[in-house]
C-alpha cells in the first residue's frame, strides 16, 4: 500500500493524523467543513498540496450536507495563511460551483471536482518526479528538509516524488532527512515514509546539515514549497532558507519541487508572502514534555522565504523551470 | 547566587546534573575518579572548560583516596575526545604531581591545584567578557549557539561571559538562543541561565537562525569552542559551522569566545581535530520519547569545525585575537 494522507469514503474525508506519526497510525473522519478547517489549522494534515486537496473535500462535504458552500469556502480559506494551494483549491471549487444557484444540490458535482483535484495532484507528482529524476546522477545523495512526500500531497510527493522516480529509474539514491524542528516532519514523516518504501534514508538534526555539506556529502538539496512568487522567491517550511544558503556556499544545486498550483502569479515577490507565526508551545514542548524554562520568550515563524537567486531550478508537473524565473514562470502559468 | 555547574565540598565534587535542567536541579556527588569519568562521558557535566575543571578534581579525588593518580588521569583523559581543555587540565595536574614519588600523599596538593584551575577559569572568563564586550555596540542583538555559559565553565561563561560583561557595562543586549539539537543545550541551559540573570533572551529552533539573519535581526554571533587549532580552525558544538556560514553570508561578525586553554597549539588545523560521534538515541529520543521510526539510520557527529576564514575574532582571557590566526595564536600561546 502506498502512503496517502487522506481518503474519501463517499460520505466523509478520513485524514491520517500526522501529529501522531510515526508512533501511531490513527485515521480521523471529517464530516463537516468545520471539522476540515480545524484539521488543517491543527495540522492533522499538513503539506501545501495535501491542504489544498483537503480543503476541496471540505467544500464538497458542505455541498453534500446542503450547507452554504460559499461560507464554508471562505472559512476553510482562512485556516492557514502561507500555503497558496489552499486558496488555489478553494478558488477552483468555487469556480466550478459559482454558476449554480444557491439552492442547487451540488453534492456529487463538488465531490467529483475534489476527486479530480486529488487524482490530478498524484498524476502531476509522478510527472514532476520524472522531470526531477533526470537532474540527479546515477548515484546521488540528496538532502531534503521537512516532508514534501506522499504525506504532504495526494500521494507520491513532490521532493520525495523526485526521489521515488529516481529510485524507480534505477538510480542509486541515498537521502539525508533533517528532523525539521519544531514540528519534526523530517524525523516523524519523511524518515517514516521513505523507510516504508525501502529507500535509503539517514536522519540528522537540522544543525548537522552544514557539517555534511562541508564534508561533501550532498549532490543536491531538494525541498517542497508552500508558495512560489512570480519572481521565483519561494516560501517553504522554516529552515529551508538555511539549507539554500548552505547549498550555495558549497556549490551544491538547490531544487524546489512543487506543482504549478503552488505558484502564486499574483504575488510579485517573497516579501509579499504572509508568514504564519505559530504557537510557542510547538517550540517549547516535544510530545507534551517541556524542553525549556517556563515563561521563556519564543519566536516561531513557521516558514521562511528563499530568494530566487539561491534556487538552481524549480521542478514542476509541467517541466523544469530555470532562471530567470520571472519569464519561465510566466511562460508556464500562461502557457 | 550565581550559576555554577560544580562545587567542591572538601571530600567530593558535586555536579549539577545538566541532563535534567531546566526541569530539575539535582546535584550528584562524585567521590572517585571513575565516577568523575562517567559524569563527563554521560554529560552530567559538559562544556569544554567545565569538563577540564571536573577532570582536575577527579585526579584530586584519586590523590585524596591514595589511588594511582596517573592511571586515574589517563582514564579521565579518554572520557571525551574533542574538548582539549580536558587534556589540558589533566596535563596540568600531572605536571604538578609528576615530580613526586608514587608513594607520596598528594591529596591536598592536588586539591589546591584543582581549585586554582577553577578559580583561574572564572577570573579568566571575567577578563574575556570585558574584552569581548568592547566588540558590541551600545545596543545589540546577539545570536548564540549551544551553551558557552556559566554552566559550561567554572562560572560566568565564555560567550555568555561576553554577554554578561556587556550588560554589566550598561549595554542594551538582547540574546537569541538557538535550541541546539540534539542535546538542547540552548533551550535547556542557555535560556535557563540567562533568564535567571534577567537578561533578555529569545528561544528559537536551530532551523530559524537563517531566517532571522535574513531579517537583519543579529548584530553579532558569539559561540564558545571545544578546541582551537594553531591556524584558528575551531571545533565547537554541531551546528556552529552553519551559524558561521550564515553570519558570513549576511555580513554579520562571528566571534569565538574561549580561554587560551582551549587552544591546541599541537594541532595544526581543524582536519586533525577528532570529532566525537555520539549515540543515535540522543537524536531519536527527547526525554525518553521516540521522535522517529524504530530502526532508522542516524548520524550524530557531536561537533563540527568552523574554518578560521569564517571567524571575525577569537576572544580569549588574554585579549582579542584577529586574523591571521597562525601568528596571533602563536603570539598569545608563546607570549
Amino acid at each position: 500500500m502506498h502512503v496517502t494522507p487522506l481518503r474519501w469514503t463517499g460520505e466523509s474525508l478520513e485524514l491520517l493524523d500526522q501529529r501522531l506519526l510515526p508512533g501511531e497510525e490513527k485515521w480521523i473522519a471529517c464530516r463537516t467543513a468545520v471539522e476540515v478547517r480545524d484539521a488543517i489549522r491543527d495540522m492533522i494534515v499538513r503539506g501545501a498540496p495535501a491542504i489544498g486537496i483537503t480543503a476541496a473535500f471540505g467544500i464538497a462535504l458542505a455541498a453534500l450536507r446542503g450547507d452554504d458552500v460559499r461560507a464554508a469556502a471562505e472559512m476553510i480559506r482562512k485556516a492557514r495563511p502561507t500555503a497558496v494551494n489552499l486558496m488555489w483549491a478553494v478558488d477552483r471549487m468555487l469556480r466550478m460551483l459559482n454558476p449554480f444557484p444557491p439552492s442547487a444540490r451540488l453534492g456529487m458535482t463538488a465531490v467529483t471536482e475534489a476527486e479530480a483535484i486529488l487524482r490530478e495532484d498524484v498524476e502531476g507528482n509522478m510527472r514532476l518526479g520524472r522531470y526531477g529524476a533526470e537532474l540527479l546522477g546515477a548515484k546521488a545523495t540528496v538532502l531534503t528538509h521537512c516532508n514534501a512526500g506522499a504525506l504532504a500531497t495526494g500521494g507520491y510527493g513532490t521532493a520525495l516524488g523526485v526521489i521515488r522516480a529516481a529510485v524507480d529509474a534505477g538510480k542509486k539514491i541515498a537521502v539525508f532527512a533533517d528532523e525539521t524542528r519544531p514540528y519534526l516532519q523530517g524525523a516523524r514523516l519523511t524518515a517514516w515514509e521513505l523507510q516504508r518504501d525501502g529507500i535509503d534514508v539517514t536522519l540528522i538534526t537540522d544543525s548537522m546539515s552544514g557539517h555534511f555539506f562541508q564534508q561533501g556529502q550532498f549532490d543536491a538539496a531538494i525541498v517542497g514549497a508552500d508558495r512560489i512568487a512570480a519572481n521565483g522567491d519561494t516560501a517553504n517550511k522554516i529552515g529551508t532558507y538555511t539549507v539554500a544558503v548552505l547549498a550555495q556556499a558549497h556549490g551544491v544545486p538547490f531544487y524546489v519541487a512543487a506543482p504549478v498550483s503552488t505558484i502564486d502569479p499574483a504575488c510579485p515577490d517573497g516579501s509579499r508572502i504572509p508568514i504564519e507565526e505559530r504557537s510557542t508551545a510547538e517550540v517549547t514542548e516535544v510530545f507534551g514534555k517541556s524542553i525549556a524554562p517556563a515563561g521563556i520568550h519564543v519566536r516561531h515563524p513557521a516558514f521562511d522565504v528563499t530568494p530566487a537567486r539561491l534556487i538552481t531550478a524549480i521542478i514542476t508537473d509541467r517541466g523544469v523551470l530555470r532562471p530567470p524565473y520571472a519569464s519561465s514562470i510566466a511562460g508556464i502559468v500562461n502557457g
